[in-house]
């Protein structure tokens, strides 16, 4: 059995996680320290989708921390079924969620009907930007446990 | 080898790739008979990505549709492997259009600062509604033709 790396239990799997959790943070925090996000549907639904993914990411980093400690990853085919399935679901999600943000983002600057204050909007900008590579990191992981699990 | 319903060169693939060209046209169709779809980003983004999907699609059900015809599948796996990325990189941009559309046809009903003829909006609403079902269709193919590579 080969050992994939960015697969459960490795400490580029942990690094992973590590950045989808810092990415997702960031997300929501500059979204939500703006100050009207929840009159927006797109960006309220970011909001929500980050709330289920900051846990997610976190605690698969804490198992792969512990993994890479003990020197024991993890292989049974159920648990990385589901890590793939749940990483693929969250990543479909945040992807949805970015393009939104990001759609509307460029609706209310470029439009005459709005008034967006520049700097409200360019935090919402980076907030739609962390969403995108918080999906990368989350599709990558998605694809390298999905690499290991035929070989179980 | 067994032969999964939905992979490259059955009946279940035609029907697919079927759905998939016509949902992806009514998408397409819906937008541009819109009379300002070229003043929305989003809404630019969901034809260009419209203007792939429908050839894509298209071709492969006249293969499928061919393969039937002869009782010949295709089972090269550099063939497969083609269609499973294809189809996957499109079905991404496909949801990302989606989503991006959706969410602006959002905003642009439930705000005040635009104004937007019900008519003109419905059209929107059903744009975005054919390009998710187009997504699934997609999604479902690269799943299918996933499912088989291993075993080749």
């Amino acid at each position: 059995m080969d050992d994939v790396p960015g697969s459960v239990g490795t400490s580029a799997s942990f690094s992973l996680r590590l950045g989808q959790t810092i990415f997702s943070s960031a997300s929501l925090l500059f979204m939500s320290l703006g100050v009207e996000f929840y009159s927006y549907t797109a960006f309220c639904y970011l909001v929500t989708i980050m709330g289920l993914a900051i846990p997610w990411s976190f605690t698969l980093a804490i198992v792969d921390g512990y993994s890479v400690l003990v020197k024991c990853p993890i292989r049974q085919p159920g648990i990385l079924l589901i890590v793939v399935l749940g990483d693929w679901v969250l990543s479909t999600l945040i992807l949805a969620a970015a393009c939104s943000t990001a759609s509307v983002v460029d609706l209310l600057i470029h439009s005459d009907g709005f008034h967006c204050p520049p700097k409200i909007c360019s935090r919402y900008q980076i907030s739609a930007a962390m969403a995108f590579l918080s999906w990368f990191l989350s599709m990558a992981s998605s694809l390298f446990n999905l690499w290991l699990l035929p070989s179980l």
